[in-house]
C-alpha cells in the first residue's frame, strides 16, 4: 500500500464571534501516511470512525482559564470514535473501538497509549454515532447531572432549553419518567415537534413565542435545565418557584456573541458550582432553630461565641442608623434603643 | 395619666441611592397615646424596647417582587422587641416581651393579635439587643444557612465578605468551629481587628487591599458567604476552587447604586435559588457511568429513549457543521462521519 492522504481540520485562528469555515478551522490534505507501514513505535494505528461536534468546541477557541483550547496549527480533538488498523500495544487488539475526547480531526491516528481513551463496546442496535450523543457525552451529562442535582419530585415542573438537543432530549425524557411536568423551548417548528414526540408537556419556539409569556402561564417550575443562559436565563430566575434548583450545563446564546451574563456563568459551569440563596423566609427553620435557641444565646453569654453591637437611643435616629447600615460605618449590629424598660 | 408623645418613624418616600434621613423616613411627633386608657379591644399595648436596623431595609423600600415592601406614610416595621405593658389577651401577659419581624418602629403600638411575633424569654447574661443580632435573624441565617449549604469540611477553605457585620461574624466563628481556613473582610481597620480577634486566618479591608490579589494568594476557596455581590461575587467566581459552594445572603454593594450583577443575585437569594454547575469533568462519574452504560445504550437501543442526529460526511465538513452548531440550524446530535469501517 502507497501512502494515501489523511485529511485533517486544523485549528488556524479564534473567530471574534460566530466560527468562520475555512478561517476558524481549515481542511488540509497536505498530509499523507501508509497505513500499512508507519511506524507504530509500540503504539496503534487509528481510523477514526465518527467525530462528535458540540457547542463546547467554541469555549475551546479561546481557552478555558488554567485549561489548554484548541492548539493553533493542530488538528482539533473531540470527541469520537476510531478503530484500531494495526497495533504494537497487547491491550488494545485491531478491530477494537476506541472513544474518547481526544480523537484528533484527521482521518488516521498514530497514538502511543490509550491515555484519556478507552475500549468501548457497543450495543448491537446502536450505530456508533450514538456513543457521541445519547450514550455519549450529552447523554451522560444529562443523566448524571439529572441524577446529582435536579432533587426532582414527581408533579414538579421542569424548565429545559435546547430541549432538542442531544443533552436537553435526555432531560426531556428523564424528567418524564420521573413523573414531572416538562416545559420545553427550541428555536425550530422541527425541533418542537420532536420534543412533543419525546412526551414534554408544554413545547414552545422560542424564536417566536415569548419565552416570559410561557413561563408565567405555566410556571412557576421547580427545576431549569439551563443550556443556553443570556437573557433566557434571565427570564427563568424571574420565573422560579421558590428552592427551584438551576442546573447550569450551557450558555450557547453567549459563546459567539460575549454577552456579560455568560462571564458569571461560565463561572458557575466551568467548577461546578453550587449557588444557595440564603434568605430567612426560606430557610429551614423548623430543622434549626430549637437548635438554635439551645445552644447559640448561652455561647454568646458565656463568650464562646462573640458578637459585636452598636446602639443607637432614640426612634428619631433610625434614619441616620438606616443610612449608616447601608454605607457600612456602623461599628456592630445596628439596634435603635427606643426606651428603657 | 394623660397622653404622651408616641414617636414614629415613618416612611416617606424611595431614595434614588442612599437613604435620606427626614426625606426616606420622617421622625414623625404628632401622634400621641395614653398608655394608661388607649383601648386595647382584645390586644394588647407593647412598649418598645429595641429595633434593628438591617441592611434588608434598602430592598424594603422599592418592594420586594410579590411582596410589599414598606407603606409610605406608615411606621417602619422590622425586628425588635417590645415588652407588654396592657393586655387583654389570656396568652400575652404583662411583662412578657415579645419579639418578630413585624414590630413597629414607634414608642408604643397596639396589636391585635401576636401574629407573626412571638413571646421570647432570654438568657439572662444577655441584653435584648443580642436578640436583634448573634442570637436574632441575623445569627440565625449565618447559622442554618452554614448548617444546611455549606457543606463543609475541616481542612477547607472559606472566604466571607462584610465578616464584622453581625451574619458574617457568626460564620467566621462557626467556620472555625468546623476546621476550616478563614478569608475575611471588611470595610475597616476596626471591623479587621475584630474579625481577627474571631480567629479568622487571614483578614483584609477590601477598601485597602485588593480582594483579588488577596484570593489569589490564600484560595481558592471551597465556599464563598456572600454578603456584599457585585464586583466582590465577581472576583469570588474567578477564585472559587472547583465545586465551590456560594451562600448568597446579601448584595449590599448592589442596593444603593442599582449595580447589574445585583439583578441575578436578587433572584438567587429571595428565591433561595440553588445554582449548580454541570460540566463533564466535574460530574461524579464514577458513581453514576456503570448505571448509566448499564441501562441507556439498551433503552436508546430499544426505543424506550429516543434520540436524534445529524450525521454529516467527511472530515472536510467540520467547518461547516461547527458553524451550524453554533447557529442552532443543526438538526440532530451533529456527527461528522469520516470514515466507514
Amino acid at each position: 500500500m502507497s501512502p494515501i492522504q489523511n485529511g485533517r481540520v486544523l485549528f488556524h485562528s479564534a473567530p471574534k464571534d460566530f466560527p468562520v469555515p475555512g478561517e476558524t478551522t481549515v481542511y488540509d490534505t497536505t498530509q499523507t501516511i501508509d497505513p500499512a507501514t508507519v511506524p507504530l513505535n509500540g503504539g496503534f494505528l487509528l481510523k477514526t470512525l465518527v467525530l462528535s461536534i458540540d457547542p463546547y468546541f467554541r469555549v475551546m477557541m479561546h481557552g478555558i482559564e488554567g485549561q489548554p483550547g484548541f492548539q493553533v496549527g493542530a488538528p482539533l480533538a473531540g470527541f469520537g470514535v476510531a478503530v484500531v488498523v494495526r497495533s504494537e500495544t497487547p491491550s488494545v487488539a485491531i478491530g477494537k473501538h476506541v472513544y474518547g475526547h481526544t480523537t484528533a480531526h484527521q482521518e488516521y491516528s498514530v497514538v502511543p497509549e490509550l491515555g484519556a481513551l478507552q475500549i468501548m463496546e457497543k450495543h448491537p442496535n446502536l450505530p456508533w454515532s450514538v456513543y457521541l450523543g445519547a450514550a455519549g457525552m450529552p447523554g451522560q451529562s444529562a443523566y448524571i447531572g439529572w441524577k446529582e442535582y435536579s432533587n426532582a419530585k414527581a408533579g414538579e415542573v421542569v424548565f429545559v432549553t435546547a430541549g432538542a438537543g442531544s443533552v436537553g432530549s435526555m432531560v426531556i425524557q428523564l424528567a418524564k419518567k420521573d413523573g414531572l411536568k416538562v416545559i420545553a423551548s427550541a428555536g425550530s417548528e422541527e425541533k418542537v415537534a420532536f420534543m412533543r414526540s419525546l412526551g414534554a408537556d408544554v413545547v414552545f419556539n422560542y424564536k417566536t413565542t415569548d419565552t416570559r409569556t410561557v413561563l408565567k402561564k405555566e410556571g412557576p417550575f421547580d427545576i431549569y435545565w439551563d443550556n443556553v443562559g443570556g437573557d433566557v436565563l434571565e427570564a427563568a430566575l424571574e420565573n422560579a418557584a421558590v428552592h427551584a434548583r438551576f442546573l447550569e450545563c450551557g450558555s450557547i446564546s453567549g459563546y459567539n456573541t460575549g454577552q456579560p451574563a455568560s462571564k458569571m456563568f461560565h463561572h458557575i459551569n466551568a467548577k461546578a458550582l453550587h449557588i444557595h440563596g440564603v434568605i430567612m423566609a426560606h430557610l429551614p427553620l423548623t430543622k434549626y432553630l430549637p437548635e438554635f435557641y439551645a445552644t447559640v444565646p448561652a455561647q454568646l453569654a458565656s463568650g464562646e461565641l462573640k458578637y459585636t453591637e452598636e446602639v443607637t437611643r432614640g426612634l428619631d435616629k433610625v434614619g441616620d442608623v438606616i443610612l449608616g447600615v447601608q454605607k457600612g460605618t456602623n461599628k456592630g449590629k445596628a439596634i435603635v434603643l427606643v426606651a428603657d424598660e
